[in-house]
């Protein structure tokens, strides 16, 4: 059984106002669930749909099909911000706004190890309910911190690389690639803001192919990500094989 | 201006049944229109936001945010089916379901220049407003051919490397990627499935980072085959280079 108020509380979860005045998220699915309980996260409540009916459950579940359970969970407070520093890899955000896209890259970051996982403040909020389950649970192992990225970007200027996708860049496979550093990924539309940009060090882009061609415009961000990373994560991988 | 016929009539092409139906889909954006125009199929009808109103849009649009256009194309029927041969790179979708993946890999087998797409029977159909969405108008460059999966495996086997990611794979970054090949990529949940499998020659793999790490469980369908398309292009730029 679920009361009509709690249906209406669980509901106002679906959006960001509600979620910060709260300080809570939800999540759906079993597999979410499980993973929860050894993540260090709170949980508020779980609501299955045996227990309190399909009606109401379609009602909770901000998906278009409900899964069989939905969990309401307490926010982590962010730890004090970790700065990159000599051996790590991190990853920084420029205003990624599309949900999907930023819970898929949280996914990514956590499959190739990446250390400290930066965000722009106008890039789209970690616990919409999109986000968490894009990222696969990657959400309960992976920090993600909401920083002024110039502020950031300046502050590491000079001690590691900062590397950033752009459209004149050179191409990634023939970019020598070091173990430390930041690398940089834009905004769906309009990809690095000036400002960061001008503190790129290294200019780096996927080749389209056959290289001269005219195919799709651009890749997406989620999608270009996964091969930035890889790409890190090869030349590490061949590094330690050359040792 | 328009009909509450005409309304209902396009809102009809949100479903699979009436896109088959009538051999009808839809397209929204001005980016979408802009390369419809010059993709060849045919435009049927388009709809401004400004002509017929806002409440209008809203009702025909299958997007949350209407976009400021909405066209009816005609779907093109399948030219005859071409089968991988010498120098062709392929993909082989194999119950790929989720149309937010099948579209974003129409849109990476558009950036990397990959020459025929082969999907399951059991695949989510191209025309489903979603995967038309998310390929960015790479639907309008690449052709989806509908196959009997295990019978295009077998026709093309001992031909040419037929490549698999599989869990108990080798790493991608220490195989040898021919130019010919094709590339096998499985269902969100299950993988490739086992009729399929027992027809892939080189098993591959996207190694997490580090190598023993218990991170995310997987990659995401569309990421998994962004990195193993840009792997094969990385071999064959560096096998241009030492010629």
């Amino acid at each position: 059984m679920i009361s009509k108020n709690e249906i209406k509380f669980v509901r106002s979860l679906h959006q960001k106002k509600f979620r910060d005045e709260y300080s809570l998220f939800i999540i759906e699915g079993e597999k979410m669930l499980n993973e929860a309980k050894t993540s260090g996260f709170e949980i508020v409540s779980v609501y299955y749909k045996d227990d309190i009916g399909d009606e109401e459950m379609e009602r909770i579940s901000a998906l278009s099909s409900p899964s069989p359970v939905l969990a309401v969970l307490k926010q982590k407070k962010a730890n004090s911000l970790p700065i990159p520093g000599k051996g790590t890899l991190s990853l920084a955000l420029d205003g990624v706004r599309d949900p999907g896209n930023f819970g898929t890259i949280i996914r990514i970051a956590d499959w190739f190890g990446i250390d400290n996982i930066y965000a722009s403040t106008d890039s789209v909020e970690l616990y919409n309910p999109k986000v968490i389950q894009a990222s696969m649970g990657s959400v309960f192992r992976k920090d993600v911190h909401y920083v002024n990225l110039e502020w950031l970007v300046n502050k590491i200027k000079g001690s590691m690389p900062i590397y950033g996708t752009l459209l004149n860049g050179n191409s990634i496979y023939e970019t020598k690639l070091t173990s430390s550093g930041l690398i940089v990924m834009g905004n769906e539309s309009n990809g690095i803001s000036p400002e960061i940009e001008k503190s790129v060090d290294k200019r780096i882009l996927i080749p389209p192919y056959p290289i001269e061609s005219k195919g799709s415009e651009s890749l997406n961000v989620a999608t270009a990500t996964a091969i930035v990373c890889s790409e890190f994560r090869r030349a590490s991988a061949s590094q330690l094989r050359t040792k």
